[in-house]
């Protein structure tokens, strides 16, 4: 007997039932940003590794997954840093980003861009976490204007909507209001990413825990002071139109504002169903964001199942041609256990069959019951067929035809309604 | 300017309109396979190298792309063979036996799967050749019977005629009838293997070029003479049904016979639109093949689409446990180029607007557009419209709706065709 067979460490299978649910998931979504004119393209799931060691991944970048070169040899020792020369890839945004520069001739703009496809990172595994999943991003490149933000923001939720995930929030911010606030707080601006990864936990640990932090950190008791009084006033600020006035400090551009109640405004016509609201604290990790950034959010204050935002400088590293663009990545992993699969439109018929009988006509008997799409399966007659009736029903099939031989001729009962025990 | 941007070597991105086609081409294949109760299932790209290199996958364990081990010593120089303990996986069936055998209390006997993902192979580039390609595999687990072998067959065929591609040819051979020719012949068993692999090579190089091989491989005149007797005899009779009366020499177990029989008598019942041939010379190449092969080819005696047959021993070498098996091959990148995407069931319309404008309401004027589920994509108004009407009327679009600033209101037109200058 063989030793336990398992996936590799970290990585699992996805079995049939929630299979099904995700194909049916990534249906839909395919669909709806296609009626919305995003184009899917398709990246290799290897890069060169110098391509994924460039710096824009940040912690990501600590979990490659890299590929030994082909044809060492096999008796001269290595360095691991000359071993490899592929990784697989850790996200979809550096790799549409290279797609962007060596296609750019092929390539409609603003291109509008949807890619889907697992990507890895070699972290610690741990309970609901794996090191391969799914990636669903948009992207929209070469749209300046506010407009990329609109369109991404509302394909996204009819996407969402579609699968039966209603009633979402939209949190928005700006990483120029980020800037500004810490600005005018007085924190220096060689100190803004360190803050910012303290804000950023405010939804977990609190205004307390951010200003401990902050303090333990070392920073002075003036600009967290002054960021303390900032916080305490716009926290509870929701509401994106409220935000003129003078709501927020005066080194906050005027054009971050803006921008983001000419968002707020389009999406209240256009995705009127959809609740935004200002969010200070939202910070979004990666660093490359430039400006809007967004995520989206169950009902009840559950966890982000879409983030996303504006990163105008990431192209150009690639081309030296600067080009603007703006994602939103839906969490796939987080929404596929909240959508459900839908019922056969035609019954699903299991159809029993004594073993060794006449395959052609057992098979020309299916591809009749087949017709206006039923599923039907071949299922062979067991002495006890409950624990399979039972597994079958869960499979979502509905009905039972028996086939029996009568005199030399396979026959065929009427169907029935198939239950479990 | 960055230097040249590139995917990885023989790696390739699949552009916007080959991705629609592929995604069609799946979503067609999935749901034909689903509605045979084939349950489609997921295993992760990379499963451990010490599996992977088990001496199951022949050849393309040579050609492996090997993952290098988390957390070696930056500065201490390992070997190759110590460097890697992971590896992407070459094919689906290894992975998909190892699923098996993970899962074994989760699955529901006999066991029809679907698995479709990309697989990996690190070999020479060549023109159309790519080092990542999708497989799409169907597998029957615990049926010994030939009703496997009908139901791979027929539902294949069912998927490939809904795909457009009629008129196909199904070419069914034996293991136990190519063993039994050669012993017949006067091969010794030893030799089987190196003799299968000349005469595999028969629908390149011809009878002649097959014996030319053999001989200069240093076998036996006695041997090769008989086989050129059998083969000439033999290479005309494509009927199945005259495979019995003494058509092929003794040393060919009957039940070989009986089961090819029963095959295509079931097919011409069950899938009577499929020309269903016996072929001598299908070999086959990969070893762990135990009975029936078979492998279906375009009209005009063109290359294989798809291949498969019986493999009884695999899943058996995991677990300890023999289970009957037999799996079917949909080789997608063969087939893709001849796969059409259908015309949009709604008109395709490109909504033309000048920048700038309100977003609210331009994208209020695209949902409308999109009821009954039209795809429309917000084109920005340029100087030149010509190339983008082009491009767009490539894509499929085939209407235009123009918006306009009229008193300071966004106005649309009616829909108009689009047309290619």
């Amino acid at each position: 007997m063989a030793s336990k067979v398992v996936p590799a460490r970290g990585m699992r299978d996805v079995l049939p039932v929630e299979k099904a649910r995700r194909e049916h998931a990534l249906h839909v979504i395919r669909a709806v940003y296609r009626s919305f004119g995003f184009d899917e393209v398709e990246t290799p799931a290897l890069e060169d590794l110098s391509r994924m060691e460039s710096g824009q991944g940040g912690e990501n970048e600590k979990m490659l997954f890299k590929v030994l070169r082909r044809g060492l040899a096999a008796d001269e020792p290595v360095l691991p840093a000359d071993a490899a020369d592929l990784a697989l890839r850790f996200d979809l945004t550096v790799p549409l980003s290279r797609y962007v520069a060596s296609n750019a001739g092929a390539l409609r703009m603003p291109f509008k861009a949807l890619q889907i496809g697992p990507v890895w990172r070699a972290e610690r595994p741990q309970k609901g976490r794996y090191r391969q999943f799914v990636q669903c991003d948009i992207d929209i490149l070469g749209e300046a204007g506010s407009l990329a933000e609109v369109e991404l923001v509302t394909a996204t939720h009819t996407a969402l909507t579609r699968l039966g995930l209603t009633g979402t929030t939209l949190r928005l911010n700006d990483r120029g209001v980020l800037t500004g606030l810490l600005t005018g707080c007085g924190f220096a601006e060689a100190d803004h990413g360190s803050v910012l990864i303290t804000v950023d936990k405010n939804d977990k640990v609190g205004l307390d825990g951010v200003l401990a932090e902050l303090r333990s950190k070392g920073f002075g008791e003036e600009p967290v002071g002054a960021l303390e009084k900032a916080l305490t006033d716009l926290l509870p600020l929701r509401d994106v139109a409220r935000l003129g006035d003078g709501a927020l400090p005066d080194a906050v551009p005027a054009a971050s504002i803006t921008r983001l109640q000419e968002i707020a405004a389009a999406v209240a016509i256009a995705a009127p169903d959809l609740d935004v609201q200002f969010d200070v604290t939202l910070v979004r990790g990666m660093g490359y964001y430039t400006g809007p950034i967004f995520e989206m959010s169950l009902p009840g204050g559950g966890s982000s199942i879409a983030g996303g935002g504006r990163y105008d400088g990431m192209v150009g590293r690639f081309t030296g041609r600067d080009v603007p663009a703006a994602g939103f990545s839906i969490g796939f992993e987080r929404i596929i256990d909240e959508v459900s699969l839908p019922a056969d439109a035609a019954p699903a018929v299991a159809l029993v069959h004594p073993a060794g009988v006449e395959a052609g006509e057992l098979l020309r008997k299916q591809r009749e019951l087949q017709a206006g799409g039923a599923r039907v399966v071949l299922v062979r007659q067991a002495k006890r067929m409950q624990p399979l009736f039972d597994a079958l029903v869960t499979e979502g099939y509905s009905q039972v035809v028996r086939a029996r031989v009568e005199e030399g001729r396979l026959t065929f009962s009427d169907p029935s309604p198939l239950t479990a025990g």
